[in-house]
């Protein structure tokens, strides 16, 4: 039977039998190290763990994606510091401000670290609005929380965050549109698998609760309820709204018909077709403002990944309009670093995007926050409204990672290994890789006097290096040197092609371009 | 006269004037809104401050310059966290220490944030040696100083650095060679003007300190007084020795006769000759390392860009190798965003490259440590000796923005604003960008129903997007929209060519490619 797991095993006893004859016959210190650096990394892919600039690597690239979907609709980025005044955060986090890292007061004013990237954004505009009246912006950066160190280890105390806005007053629903286009890009460039994005409107939702008869002062802390539909039974939930909540049971009936509602363009016109609901002014302008924004998600050709959800609540008390939640397919708890299952926290009162915790498959989460900036405002600059995803980097890494078969991860770009046969010829290999990073060509070389050719090819099999250079005392002599495609099966010195040494590098730019 | 800055006045005027026509002729809001956009743009030109998306602009180009040139070398990134136990910070940054910032004790272990990238990649190696007994590895991370508050501002309590360090056991000079080389490619690509290399050896200098009589325990001290010769005169700094460090006057004038010497190999052959020094075991291991890192140096083609300068010094204790500082031509005092002029601080015990107060010139530096690891390593893992550079981000970056023409600086990347004539059209102009989008094009329109053709123009020129895609009715009818290339001197509608719809995407794609 030759599943991978066997292969994988098999590697591993013959390298482990190369590493143990390398070091009964005695050999050099640097083949030893380099045959037990491959025993290493595969036996990392055994254990499911794996090198931390490997991670990196797919880090990386889930940034370069997601920047790249950011920069084809015209945003910039914008740094604000990792410091922001106590009194910023205070009171914007509800009970989680518990969880904000306080600096010692050691002069000075009394600063936090970030808990988020919206408040400094919407901070930030409140102190720059009139520079920056309309912005399309994103920012990649690490926020800070204090979570329990029992559970959470070192790193998850910080962790990125990755959120795209554009502020600004515009016509209705249209950067509504393209911020929901750029999330779906943004999934889809992030090959994560298939994705659908739960939609709704604060002012639908807040007038549906008027209209079944929520008094004014709960209607928050009911939409926060409505919002645990994705984790439990509507019992659970309408308990909740009873017993925590005080609601009258005739109210929570009459929401609970109306929670259970998905659907797409059709159950628009449902609902408009209900004189009771559209009576109702918050209504009737939600449903207004979903009306407009699938016509223009039908244009922008994202309408088939959209489920308008009449359950979808999000819990952050700033959103005033559309807000959305994009779930996977991939579903299952993340898990820590260490393979430990973490288990989804229950945030009351908050359901904002928790990293370390994200619910079954939610990877994005957004929507329209139009008074957030005008808390921060003086009178110069006044309220900023503003629309925004974040999208969930780490949930996205530990798929990827999960998914990624490690041996396939490059941690290094190198394209490129200098080698020698025979006589070490070290500064003949520095001089060619002097001339390959001239030309551009990603080159490393082994820092030895007089390496071994085994160690050099082994170098070149962990480090999944494509093409090797190789040089030796006559063929330098005959101005030539070797070009082997490390990838072909063919073994050893054989393979290779012979090429004069002045059109080395345009050999080998040929071959890196296909 | 046609100087640059009168053309800048003739525009803000020329604009002014618009804007106040605009607001007269009662103009829509975006309209205005737009028109004084560009106004505040120019102003901003003018006084010499400008957006922060357009510093975000360069300082992405010096990063992924600089990102390019490592992973060219094979380098991996490794990211450490912005947390580490104060206990590992501590004692490491002498007098320094006190512009740590420590977290306020709200349960858990203590900790501080990093202070520079060094110590917490010499910490993560001592706990991960195994695992990279080898390793290229760079980071572009911000650090932490809690500097006087009155002197600088907000940001400058956290800045950049840069640091690429190769890790390991090799032959001598050969990493330390391709580091020196990584150094000028870096600088080179940044493109911030001629500069030098100023590099000398931690073992020859304490040699020669010997040679001279000076006695062991006042070999740091003595060195830490000649490395202010880029600063002090001789006179000035034999005082320090004498009377603060109490050496005996004539070792202080022998020292003075060596550390005055520069040049470039000739001035190694002539210490090789001098038989007093070469007795000296410190002095021929760092004369012979010297040798051998010169002969690489050639063969890497950068041995013109060297200068061998006994003067070079560096302050901290931990290197044990050689040491080099790159200086540029492009000198004068560093300025803070407000252009207040920032005096250099005269760091004693310590001339770590202070991004802050960066001295004049400096731009890059670093050296051999091979026992820094050790000082945070077990039994498991020992001591990996370590050659690194620091490059100095920040000070790139000033060098950069004041040379740039900020005008020509592009904040976003916009490549085709999709413009509408006449009726507003703008579902026409939404399904266009969404083919553009999917071609990969970076493209925006306006988020407006019914936009003016002047404010749109307008945008083009104030975010210097190139083409505009622009759709009329009647066009559109016929199945075809117009191309403008909007660099063009042919203003408004003039100028640009119409072509089918169906080849929109493979006429902007060749224009785009030239």
């Amino acid at each position: 039977m030759d599943t991978p797991q066997e292969t994988l095993k098999e590697k591993i006893k013959k390298q482990g039998d190369l590493v143990r004859s390398l070091k009964a016959a005695g050999a050099e210190k640097a083949e030893i190290d380099a045959a037990v650096g491959v025993l290493l990394g595969l036996k990392k892919q055994q254990t499911g763990s794996s090198g931390t600039s490997k991670k990196m690597a797919i880090r990386e690239k889930i940034f370069s994606t997601i920047t790249s979907v950011f920069k084809k609709h015209g945003a910039v980025t914008i740094d604000t510091p990792v410091f922001e005044l106590k009194e910023i955060l205070a009171g914007k986090y509800g009970e989680d401000s518990k969880l904000i890292y306080d600096l010692e007061d050691q002069g000075g004013e009394k600063c936090s670290l970030r808990y988020d990237l919206t408040v400094p954004f919407a901070r930030f505009l409140a102190m720059n609005g009139t520079q920056y009246p309309n912005i399309k912006r994103y920012q990649i950066a690490k926020v800070y929380r204090r979570d329990q160190p029992a559970m959470t280890k070192g790193r998850m105390r910080e962790f990125y965050q990755c959120d795209f806005d554009v502020a600004g007053v515009y016509d209705p629903m249209v950067a509504d549109a393209e911020v929901v286009r750029i999330m779906c890009e943004c999934l889809t460039a992030l090959d994560i698998g298939n994705f659908t994005i739960k939609i709704n409107h604060r002012k639908l939702l807040d007038g549906i609760f008027e209209i079944c008869g929520v008094p004014e002062a709960k209607i928050r802390p009911i939409s926060s309820a409505v919002d645990k539909l994705d984790k439990l039974p509507w019992e659970e939930v309408k308990k909740e709204m009873l017993d925590e909540k005080g609601l009258d049971p005739v109210a929570a009936d009459r929401i609970g018909e109306y929670v259970i509602l998905k659907g797409g363009k059709e159950l628009l016109t449902q609902l408009l077709d209900n004189k009771e609901l559209v009576s109702n002014k918050n209504v009737k302008a939600g449903l207004d403002d979903m009306i407009l924004l699938f016509q223009y998600l039908e244009i922008f050709n994202v309408l088939d990944k959209m489920s308008f959800d009449l359950s979808l609540a999000r819990g952050l008390d700033y959103y005033t309009g559309i807000i959305y939640e994009a779930v996977t397919e991939q579903s299952g708890q993340p898990k820590a670093e260490d393979g430990i299952q973490i288990k989804r926290k229950t945030k009351k009162d908050s359901d904002e995007l928790d990293e370390t915790t994200v619910g079954v498959g939610s990877i994005a989460a957004g929507g329209r926050y139009d008074n957030l900036v005008g808390m921060f405002a003086n009178t110069s600059s006044g309220g900023i409204p503003c629309v925004g995803v974040s999208i969930g980097v780490e949930r996205v890494f530990s798929i990827l990672l999960q998914r990624a078969q490690l041996t396939s991860v490059k941690a290094n770009e190198v394209e490129v290994y200098v080698i020698s046969v025979g006589d070490g010829l070290l500064e003949e290999r520095m001089g060619i890789c002097t001339e390959l990073w001239d030309a551009g060509i990603k080159a490393e070389f082994m820092y030895k006097r007089k390496p071994k050719l085994q160690a050099q090819f082994t170098v070149c099999d962990r480090d999944q290096i494509p093409y090797a250079v190789i040089v030796g005392k006559s063929e330098l002599d005959r101005g030539e040197i070797k070009i082997k495609d490390m990838r072909s099966k063919e073994q050893g010195e054989g393979g290779g092609i012979i090429v004069p040494r002045s059109q080395m590098v345009e050999e080998l730019r040929k071959r890196l371009r296909n």
